[in-house]
């Protein structure tokens, strides 16, 4: 009886924390202006209620009866032992802190909203200094072994500390920064036909049907607009995603859509089944981030994926992109160059936005850097590793939503994503048999069944670096990622 | 201290309460069909998170505490009276109970949707027995004076019996017959311009259009599109409208814009800064019927609101109704004949519809009713009293969303706030100098300020009686909507 316990118990706190993922999704996606004070309430106290059941007496109870019980399978004993190290770590944390939290986080979601719009960092500042000061709390609450960075980088890459991903960033910038040496060197692409007319429903279908061609599943999921496109998911029959759409620039709505698709993609392949059990969940952010890019970067932005799906782009914008070939575009929407927006950059460049933010996180939660020196610090990395100007907050510091999230910790993981996908991404091309001919012709499956085989459907029953070992053989190597780099872009700039 | 504390967690069971109304909300617009099982599991324990919220043996020691405070002042008084109503009913039922209720429901609610669409009654029926069953239990957990079904309307319509329904009905009934009898033997108005083809995209501007005309808060609330128009509210600074558009039948928008905006407007006037508490709460569902209604018939049928807003419509819809003039506008969408769907059918024959469920009702609640003996009975009822024979199961026993809820004793307070309204409305004409006229001119302010400041901003302070009471400075009296309906039907039928 005792597993069965624990299991309803977790599928309780589950159906809460998706009911607040509701709530979050609904707030970014539908909600009126005037809600936004209730809806802060509303999600502050199911947080609250959720680390009730998260580090509720009954649950430790369960935890530790299980732990001695010989009789459990295999996945059980994995399920308990996650679960045992997470309430472990919960407990650290007093209700009133995690309320206090989610307060923290509301208000600074919306102050976030407006200061973007408005470009005015101002509104914003005493919010993220609200939150830097609460992360800290809970870096000290939650303790560390050498850099207070560690505890927040655990919540989403167990396992993972920041100086693995200094190390990881070090090893990995000279060949990269070589590379985009070559590139500049390089005559540029012209990619100026992205900057037309592109009629946003026209764009719009052209996106679902990309994520019918990945294999996303309409019966258990949705697409609809947001300021910042995500992914969200209520357990794997209901995993929505978001996009948004530019009139001015068609690569906007095309990125989201398959970069969402990908994650979207991971979360309805989990066991159904094993709702709420660390069985039925993604593995980490960076696995997640592996995903999503494995999608957008080595499928969405090779030329296989294109020779199917540009002669449809070019019925729907005849006008437009009539007389560009498809090698042309191919070359415009691979273009690299330093740039302002991260998610807008193209994948090699992308690498330096995440290093920038790592760095800022490092200082903001050593608290060697304040929300009031923010802008300017982020401004000095722009110049110093993009070698540009920031014209101002919205397109600077402000263009991304993580922080007013009280996500921090958290960015680091898309470059690791990046590595782990481009290394996924070539295991599958040496298993399974005409993979990229048949990517060339529209046919997605035989890549998706072998995702669902190796990743998917295993949910989270190892850690990111025991799956990278079952998939790959091997722990994660940025080689892998380099040599699709060079190859591709050797290419393509002629060298 | 208490009062506090006491607030505090109202204000805490209303959070989760309008988490799980946007649960229902999502499930009703948005949610793809696998979503199903995991949202029955969600609501399931949000409802029995509140369940026990409300029946919290802390929440017990404040109100005990607050009852014998002689320092509370009169609203502080009547709200924790109320509450203290609301705690011993609620304790009444267990979690357990509850949660079961809840699953029911979301089963219920899925089987319904999926039978009325394919005309298959069966589907619904075990799910419907089952919702029955728990009702019966319902009733006698919460125990009754009369009639079980006094129970179930006390959840509605606190202190009204159906002992008090049924009077009410029979002396009301014979007028309303004489009436009918009068209006079936003159000449019907020609309302075929109705059944042409109406642009979609054009009818839910209009709709929008008559929101805002009405004073509807878009920036406090949305409208989307559902099989079966409802308000939803998660605190007056969202509260949302549904409709549904059929381009082959002009008027199911407008009346369902129009009902909805009546329901919205009193949630949204309802005082912010009470936010969970009784006194932040609508009265009861007659009177919040009343508000429907009163915008829908009293105003959204009569001849005045239409010289406004008909040249609108007929500049949106020239080919449709450029030839129709206003006077044979008005007199077909107060055509009145016996017709099969309840939220189609006019203000008159309407009381038929709800009369035949309330005898429904009142049988399935003493158990001499199954569910699979329903449709027959339906059928038998709709012969009896409108005459007409009932084609099929969809257009039949399946029309409405309310026993797929859960919701039995709630059909009733629908003929309740017609007569509510008409009472009303006779008031704030004789009270607000120039109110037709103001409508007629496409201002509406002046009645939405008079209903503001003598029905919404009071919350929930008083029973429908008593509000009844202080602003017509009568008890409830079926006479008004007989006045009303004569002079109105005797107008446009010539006699």
């Amino acid at each position: 009886m005792s597993y069965e316990n624990y299991t309803n118990h977790l599928r309780k706190l589950a159906d809460v924390n998706y009911a607040n993922a509701l709530l979050q999704w609904d707030q970014e996606v539908f909600m009126p202006e005037k809600g936004a004070a209730a809806r802060a309430s509303q999600q502050a106290t199911l947080s609250g209620i959720a680390h009730e059941l998260a580090t509720a007496p009954v649950l430790g109870g369960f935890i530790k009866e299980l732990l001695a019980d010989n009789t459990l399978t295999a996945l059980q004993r994995s399920n308990v032992e996650r679960t045992a190290k997470e309430f472990e770590k919960r407990n650290k944390f007093s209700t009133q802190f995690v309320e206090e939290m989610s307060m923290a986080i509301s208000a600074g979601f919306q102050a976030w909203q407006v200061a973007k719009k408005d470009n005015n960092y101002a509104i914003f500042e005493p919010k993220l200094q609200k939150l830097i000061d609460l992360k800290r709390r809970e870096v000290d609450l939650a303790g560390y072994d050498e850099h207070p960075y560690d505890a927040l980088l655990d919540d989403y890459e167990p396992g993972t500390t920041a100086a693995d991903v200094k190390e990881l960033f070090d090893n990995f910038k000279p060949g990269l920064k070589t590379l985009l040496d070559k590139i500049f060197a390089a005559e540029k692409p012209d990619d100026s036909f992205f900057k037309q007319h592109f009629n946003k429903d026209t764009q719009w279908d052209f996106g679902i049907d990309l994520l019918k061609q990945m294999g996303y599943d309409f019966s258990a999921g949705r697409q609809d607009i947001s300021a910042h496109p995500f992914t969200v998911s209520f357990g794997s029959g209901d995993v929505r995603v978001t996009t948004r759409v530019s009139e001015s620039d068609l690569t906007e709505m095309i990125w989201s859509c398959i970069h969402e698709g990908g994650h979207a993609l991971y979360e309805q392949g989990l066991p159904e089944g094993d709702y709420g059990l660390p069985s039925g969940e993604a593995v980490s952010l960076a696995i997640h981030e592996s995903q999503s890019r494995l999608w957008e970067n080595n499928v969405g932005r090779s030329r296989g994926f294109w020779e199917f799906n540009y002669p449809m782009l070019q019925s729907r914008f005849g006008h437009q992109l009539g007389n560009v070939p498809l090698d042309a575009f191919y070359k415009a929407f691979n273009r690299v160059e330093p740039s302002l927006i991260r998610t807008s950059a193209d994948e090699l460049t992308y690498h330096f936005h995440i290093i920038i933010r790592f760095e800022l996180e490092l200082a903001m939660v050593e608290g060697t850097l304040s929300a009031k020196d923010l802008p300017e610090a982020w401004n000095a990395k722009y110049k110093e590793y993009l070698g540009i100007d920031v014209p101002n907050y919205s397109q600077g510091v402000l263009q991304d939503v993580h922080w007013s999230h009280g996500s921090m910790g958290y960015f680091s993981t898309y470059s690791l994503g990046s590595l782990y996908a481009a290394q996924f991404y070539a295991q599958a091309v040496s298993e399974v048999p005409g993979l990229e001919s048949s990517i060339a012709t529209g046919q997605t499956a035989p890549l998706l069944n072998w995702l669902r085989d190796k990743i998917h459907n295993k949910g989270r029953n190892l850690t990111s670096r025991q799956v990278c070992e079952m998939v790959t053989g091997k722990p994660l190597d940025a080689k892998y990622f380099m040599d699709y780099a060079n190859k591709k872009y050797g290419n393509i700039y002629g060298f």
